[in-house]
């Protein structure tokens, strides 16, 4: 057994791996997960075990829908719910459904490096387009629709991975007018929507949904609740979801988790999600404090933007490269993930992305104080 | 909420649909999965609420390995297996990540419809190559070979959905051959390797993925055990394997399910599955022997192969269209499913699918009666 892996995440003793951007496993709530499933066995319903509606369960599907009316303060319909086996599995889908290999897309630069991954098995051409603290450059994306027709858009418009950058309200708008004159999707991966630890009144491209069918809000339950229920959620207009309903791999094997999403429905109709939100911000806000502390002691050249959500600092060190400088740490046991792995063009040299949300603050203090001795030698 | 859709089966009132492919709800074994869960939480390890192994949780994979060396009485290392979220979706990665739109692939005539309903999203062209008692004519994919260069050939090998038909050893081993010899993959659906209702010692391509890299077989919890859990997995050559562990979906989202792994390796471990397994042998078996003898009771003119396994009859009533007849069901509240269905040139015209797993053997005579009623009218 020592050489065959059991878990993705592959532990180096006493490394603190500040390129993590997983949960806390002291944050993942096992307790209220064995109440729901002592519930849900404890009804003695079969109907979670049979091959599932393409969609997802109804009964789930007003739950979740519900759940959403109240965190956006706006009516959800739950026929515009479709649910998925976390964001991956959604942006696979969509790539299915709607590109074919050699088709452009549009990406944020930097964007999710793994979201790239998928792309390129999809043998999509990326076209990216540059961010400024506002997010997406929309005159930018203009720019580029002069000489490309991608088939969507992908961005993380809100404390986005790696960035932490929010996309204001109103490119949010000239975004989707784009989309609607030179039809193309936004696809818009909205996992950390929930992750605010600010005050806020945030939008959500879900609020689009309703009414324009080149908007499609991807959401999970991987950050806000558990990774390994491999659930989440696609929010877009019916045009959308009836495509994606009536694909082979739907109408094959049935709705993609009944039996998880069975489990959820308990906590999205108790309140407990909503409270096990409530512990990952107070959680996450200390977190993200003490990296920000952190940085400004044992780092202050560093150049950042403290976000206000999510699960990353995006952070300049200049005059480094972060290749470099990463393969410089092995003795000094840290890590991060170097910010060109985010380019889809080799840039973003001298950018590292430090995760605040899977260790607590005393470990995230030594983290950046081993990353100061590397520098310093 | 009336017209709201809560699953996938859509219930019509007092309707006996024999074509149904789904398991029995009364055979869901809601409570070995309780038991199951209420060991796992009590271990209360946060580990398969985490992102997970991309190839399924390692010490998953080796229990399976142990289920499956025993059932094939054949050892199987655990580094072949790859855990999925069922064969639908075992098919849809195959195709992402091993064919592109406009590719040639070959499939059994008659097939299961689903799986063309995935190949056609992923734009395929499919090339359908004929079978007889023994399964797909090896000759006929040697004929075609010549004209064509297929990605893959999608064979289920083992009690054939539609046919119920089982590819003889010796054929096995040829097309295993011309796969080396013209470099396609043998992508063989084994759901239904497990139930089989006579004593027999069946082959299953599962057997040559240690060495040939051409050979894919897929598998399912299902079948055996429940849909609703989303879990099948892949038995291949380790560079299969590494190809699909490393490719952006998986990258990722972790490996596919990790949460309902944990709860089946449970089942694998105590013995739990091979004892429902022989729950499922004896209800089937029984229900397979209603349905012939109701056939030939009712629908003496009825021509068909009595399977040894598996999940259905493929039935010929010649000299009926089955479409036509169809449509007469209505209000003989009974149905079928079409063989045009299963054809992927339009061909079967007077061939019917009927399952006999879904119903017990009451509503299985009912049902044929009321067949033979309505072709009576």
């Amino acid at each position: 057994m020592s050489e065959f892996p059991v878990s993705q995440i592959q532990f180096r003793p006493g490394v603190i791996d500040l390129g993590m951007g997983n949960p806390d496993f002291d944050l993942l709530p096992v307790e209220i997960l064995q109440k729901s499933a002592q519930e849900y066995f404890a009804a003695s319903d079969p109907q979670p075990l049979q091959y599932g509606n393409e969609a997802g369960d109804g009964y789930f599907r007003r739950s979740l829908a519900e759940f959403l009316s109240r965190r956006y303060a706006a009516d959800v319909d739950p026929e515009l719910l479709f649910v998925t086996a976390g964001a991956s599995s959604a942006l696979d889908l969509l790539c299915t459904l709607f590109t074919r290999p050699g088709d452009e897309i549009f990406v944020e630069e930097p964007t999710y490096f793994l979201a790239l991954r998928i792309f390129e098995d999809h043998g999509l051409n990326v076209v990216p387009v540059p961010m400024d603290a506002e997010g997406l450059k929309i005159d930018a994306v203009e720019e580029k629709l002069e000489d490309h027709a991608p088939k969507f858009i992908y961005t993380i418009p809100i404390f986005q991975n790696p960035s932490g950058i929010t996309l204001s309200p109103g490119r949010r708008e000239k975004l989707v007018n784009l989309a609607r004159q030179y039809n193309f999707l936004v696809v818009a991966d909205e996992a950390y929507q929930f992750l605010s630890y600010a005050p806020a009144n945030l939008p959500s491209f879900a609020d689009y949904t309703a009414n324009y069918k080149q908007v499609v809000s991807v959401n999970s339950f991987s950050k806000i609740l558990a990774p390994g229920l491999r659930l989440g959620w696609i929010q877009a207009h019916p045009d959308v979801i009836e495509r994606l309903t009536t694909c082979g791999l739907l109408e094959s094997g049935g709705g993609m988790n009944p039996y998880t999403s069975a489990l959820v429905r308990g906590l999205l109709n108790s309140g407990a999600l909503d409270q096990n939100i409530s512990i990952l911000h107070e959680a996450y806000s200390e977190r993200l404090q003490a990296m920000d502390t952190a940085l400004k002691q044992h780092l202050p050249g560093a150049e950042y933007s403290k976000p206000d959500g999510g699960f990353f600092f995006w952070v300049r060190l200049p005059g480094v490269n972060a290749a470099v400088f990463r393969k410089k740490l092995v003795e000094f046991k840290v890590d991060f993930r170097q910010g060109a792995l985010f380019s889809s063009r080799a840039g973003m040299d001298e950018h590292l992305r430090l995760g605040f949300c899977f260790y607590n603050a005393d470990d995230i203090e030594e983290g950046i104080k081993r990353l100061r001795d590397c520098l310093a030698q």
